[in-house]
């Protein structure tokens, strides 16, 4: 396989997004990201737009009342959420949801949502990617990927880390295999998740108390794009699974 | 808390730095590659430098000699580098290390490098990190922080992604207790593992097959700067653990 030239090694840039409105369940959510978007940089072919679970959510109607007092409302939420438990300590619940996703409460929290309100995650969120992205492309010609990501925790590791639930226009692993390394080796490591790495990268710059749903990222390798799935590519399935 | 204005919102960049030359036991990688950063973009402060633990690891002289026809020949040595096996499946091995990380054959692998050879983990990478930001202070007066950088797979999900296996002149972890979120109430997620962020981010443009170790990322907040250890700071203690 040919190396790349020093030519092909593009420079990304990751760009915030403000100005999006507080969003509302029945919200044309697609609008209001061209909009912000086109007010902050025009977007372009082969741009990648990282969309924040919790908008996407929003947009959709995935909002449960709790017990605004009691932070343990929406813990019967978490279980009806979840096809498994994997671990269990004090209030934390480690689960398997139904989506397949493996995280802390079933992917619920109560932060960025209004008081009394906890959000649950997509039904499906590659689907949601994909009509984001299908708008992007029907109202404004521009074919870009977008990827919702989400916050999750991780074993032996500290901290949380964005994550990719869902995806479009864009490979969610990138197979290596077949390739040689920098020595004309064959590589020992051949799937990359590219989209796990595009959402943490955004993740510096959305932060998570600035409510900035919204972050491109632009200089995106070309070959990466076309159709990837989270459900499908990423979630490894349980008989392959050494932990749970 | 104050919410910072739209103007604090930066953009990030991240730059692959070419032209680092093949790195053998002893060089003094730290003056490559201010060299090879130099001829890129010249270095600035509040630069982040993501390093490969490929090119740490060769210059520290980690490197053991192995058959090169029997591809299963480095197995001793990923016992020797562990101190518990975590699981086991096959000629899969995912362990705790010497060093603490919880990966799979302890790190050690076969790509980039020279045939017959294998690269163990850097003894310590917060201290090799610590050695290249020192020298680049030392060298050029620029204040950066530097990430040493590795490929790790996790459960649940597909594809391997970068991670931080040390870093010297940021913060490892953010801790955002008692920050409030967009709508002003306190944060469910408070802990954010910025340096995995990062070095997920530079795979992006280091990729595997390119032989590019060194990547550098521009317009991270100022405020992330200071002391952290990835060892202190995210390696996970056994008794916090729900996964071993």
């Amino acid at each position: 396989m040919e190396k790349p030239s020093p030519r092909d090694h593009r420079r990304l840039e990751i760009i915030p997004i403000v100005g999006l409105p507080e969003i509302r369940p029945g919200d044309d959510l697609a609008g209001h990201i061209i909009g912000a978007c086109e007010a902050e940089l025009g977007l372009a072919d082969e741009d990648v737009l990282v969309v924040s679970q919790k908008v996407v959510s929003k947009a959709e109607g995935k909002l449960v009342s709790v017990d605004p007092d009691d932070p343990l409302s929406h813990k019967p939420l978490v279980l009806e959420e979840s096809v498994r438990i994997v671990r269990r300590r004090g209030d934390l619940i480690i689960s398997e949801t139904k989506h397949g996703f493996v995280c802390a409460n079933a992917g619920i929290d109560r932060s960025n949502v209004e008081s009394g309100v906890v959000a649950l995650l997509p039904d499906d969120s590659d689907r949601s990617a994909r009509r984001i992205r299908d708008a992007i492309r029907g109202r404004i010609g521009k074919t870009t990927a977008v990827i919702v990501a989400d916050t999750f925790g991780r074993p032996w590791r500290r901290g949380i880390t964005d994550i990719a639930l869902g995806c479009a226009g864009i490979q969610a692993v990138l197979d290596l295999r077949g390739t040689d390394d920098a020595l004309g080796r064959e590589l020992n490591v051949t799937e990359v998740c590219i989209v796990d790495e595009l959402a943490g990268a955004a993740e510096l710059v959305r932060g998570k108390a600035d409510g900035i749903a919204v972050a491109v990222i632009r200089g995106v390798n070309p070959a990466w794009f076309g159709e990837g799935s989270v459900a499908t590519d990423v979630i490894r399935r349980p008989e392959e699974d050494l932990f749970r």
